[in-house]
């Protein structure tokens, strides 16, 4: 198979993402956050290089930067790629960037190649995901969907600047847009390219992983009440310890997870009260973060440690409450998207890991109105919304190769 | 047995209570540190009612008050009745304060009976047991028992001032006092009556109960480090979860005590990192506070947990950290001082529950130059150490009744 992409191509995506990581509010580190002086030194950087790609360029209402390469014809639909360009605070160079980088180098290999494609092509960086401003993530994919939620308009950020204002700031029309809008019927399919986040395929020690979906989430805070009480006076029966029950729910969280294929369970916070060391904790509040790419069996875990949790609050006499703080169901990618991309990155490495991707993505609102796909891309120890993120050049240009190659197929 | 107080020494007694928990420097609540005003009032007002009681008053070294009725002859050794005088910040009314008032209540019983003892009684009002503006408690009993720990002159409060200091603005000459001490010799016993500050005595339904000897105590600081990841993309399979961990060992702990007649073992306190829902803990550090009446239990027990938590960190691939931060012995009351009080508490209750105190004492510097007794006073849902303490009008003249046949069975 011919998938090799011109070294200069790549090696100029490669030192593109070097150079978006010096749009920053925060320099030496990175921090882009949505509406801010980086990310519009960021979006001109980016527009400067879509336009050398010959592509028409817009930027929407929430400042997306689009990218079109219209189909000669004008008809036929539209092929969308691309990632986000915000950040988490203090971040690393490769989350969002990296995916809007390497589909325009795909886009410059093909037209370079000659190559036509017969529906319309848009790379699209989008202006918000990470949900850091205004603790809602999606800002750019949902109004590039047409889908964006005007309830948002009101959220304020800490500051207390609401979005609305942001966006009036920038000069969108908040009131027409959002009358106006109307959910995409023209998208063929969504496709986005992403670090991994995770382990797997550096564990796996391959460049690529194609994406089956991305895993629904329930969130919920948990807490234990008992009684407080002498550490040195008050004997283990007589005891209501809500710490010992925290800990007993952990373990079975843990168990749970371990032992269902997909399910990763996590608690991340938990936090005691009085908090002394001769004093029994009466009070232990945790979060509970839970994960698979299939609905149903998240729904089960859920069940599951919510009985166990009851049973336990009883047994041991706490008093127990459980809040469901997030819901969000899981994403399936387009199956025959997936399947082609197994088939590319198969012949470009030998075997085509395939995994769910464990967080969110701009890929799950636009599920709602177009096929989508993902591609994963190797990442050092994991690591990712850390200055310590890394993806090596070869599996970036492996990513590029394999975007080139899914466009390629469709050229005519 | 004619074990009867007069009603009016008991009703005085109540009252005495309420009345030094006017001595506070955080009115309404109960706050009186070691050489503050409060202190200073609280002294001042117990000084009035030792005289009153005919007792000759003298305050020693580092301010406690010792009421002495001598021996007629003058001879024959000393029998002291106390507790202590200083509080926790935001205190109940009863914790130490009761000891002493109930004493001064036995000794104006036994005076009024014409009643005289064939040694030397002193009932003492220790300046300082809680431990709390110079982290390290008994200050008072170890002054009056000649013990006192001179290194601690040094110790500095949160002012930066040292005990030394504080002591020489009292009045006294720090080295000659320290070269001067000598371990006390004339002490036939040390009796003291404090709160249960546990719930057992009002689990049996019981006014007193006999102490037969306080716990040994070992505290220890234990952390759990292992690898922080995103709650989404780290398969459980490829985790180092602190938490997880600790949790395995909370429950541990608890598991050993509950299976081990008259062990304690508390986690008061744990803290992780970095502490956030949707981030896998790569750090746990929790204390461990770990009691028994015998020694040799208690150390195997620490022997288990640290062996227990070292299997642990290794088949999680953890890494741990166990630094051992405290270790007292325990401490006997003495066998015949305890039979005697058992036989006086049976005639009163028709029961003597007989039970180990989890709390330190002054008794436990004390039992290294006295037989030591302890009787305790059922107190409301094991609360102590905050507002809430109570202790009941009938359990406190119980407790009175209790120090007077202690006395009367003495007399001449």
């Amino acid at each position: 198979m011919n998938c090799k992409v011109d070294e200069d191509v790549a090696a100029e995506a490669l030192r593109r993402i070097e150079e978006l990581a010096l749009c920053s509010d925060s320099l030496p580190s990175i921090t882009r956050l949505f509406e801010t002086p980086a990310m519009n030194r960021a979006r001109e950087t980016l527009q400067e290089w879509f336009l050398d790609a010959g592509l028409e360029i817009s930027v929407d209402q929430v400042g997306n930067l689009i990218g079109r390469w219209p189909e000669s014809s004008g008809g036929a639909g539209t092929l969308a790629i691309g990632s986000h360009f915000d950040t988490v605070p203090d971040a690393g160079k490769y989350d969002g960037v990296a995916g809007i980088v390497l589909g325009l180098a795909a886009v410059t290999q093909i037209r370079r190649e000659g190559l036509t494609l017969p529906f319309n092509l848009e790379i699209v960086a989008f202006a918000e995901e990470e949900g850091t401003r205004f603790q809602s993530g999606y800002l750019g994919s949902t109004c590039y969907g047409g889908i964006f939620d005007a309830a948002l308009l009101d959220r304020m950020d800490e500051q207390e600047i609401t979005l609305r204002d942001v966006l009036t700031a920038r000069g969108t029309d908040c009131d027409r847009w959002i009358k106006e809008q109307q959910p995409r019927k023209d998208l063929l399919a969504y496709l986005e390219a992403h670090i991994e986040q995770g382990p797997v395929l550096e564990h796996k020690a391959m460049h690529l992983g194609v994406v089956t979906g991305i895993a629904g989430q329930s969130r919920a805070i948990i807490t234990f009440t008992g009684m407080a009480g002498h550490a040195g006076t008050t004997p283990m029966q007589m005891r209501r310890d809500a710490l010992t029950g925290a800990a007993a729910f952990i373990t079975e969280a843990e168990t749970l997870a371990t032992r269902t294929e997909g399910l990763v369970a996590t608690v991340g916070t938990l936090s005691i009260l009085p908090g002394a060391t001769n004093v029994i904790p009466g009070h232990a509040s945790l979060t509970l973060d839970l994960r698979h790419g299939k609905d149903e069996v998240r729904h089960k875990a859920i069940r599951h440690l919510k009985e166990f949790s009851e049973d336990l609050a009883h047994n041991r006499n706490l008093d127990l409450e459980w809040r469901g703080t997030h819901d969000s169901p899981a994403v399936r990618c387009d199956a025959s998207i997936q399947t082609e991309l197994c088939a590319i990155v198969r012949d470009l490495q030998g075997e085509a890991p395939e995994l769910a991707s464990g967080a969110g993505h701009d890929a799950v609102p636009l599920s709602a109105v177009a096929p989508v796909g993902m591609l994963f891309i190797r990442c050092k120890d994991g690591l990712s919304h850390h200055p310590g993120e890394y993806a090596s050049p070869e599996d970036l240009r492996t990513g590029i190769t394999a975007l080139t190659e899914f466009l390629r197929r469709r050229a005519v």
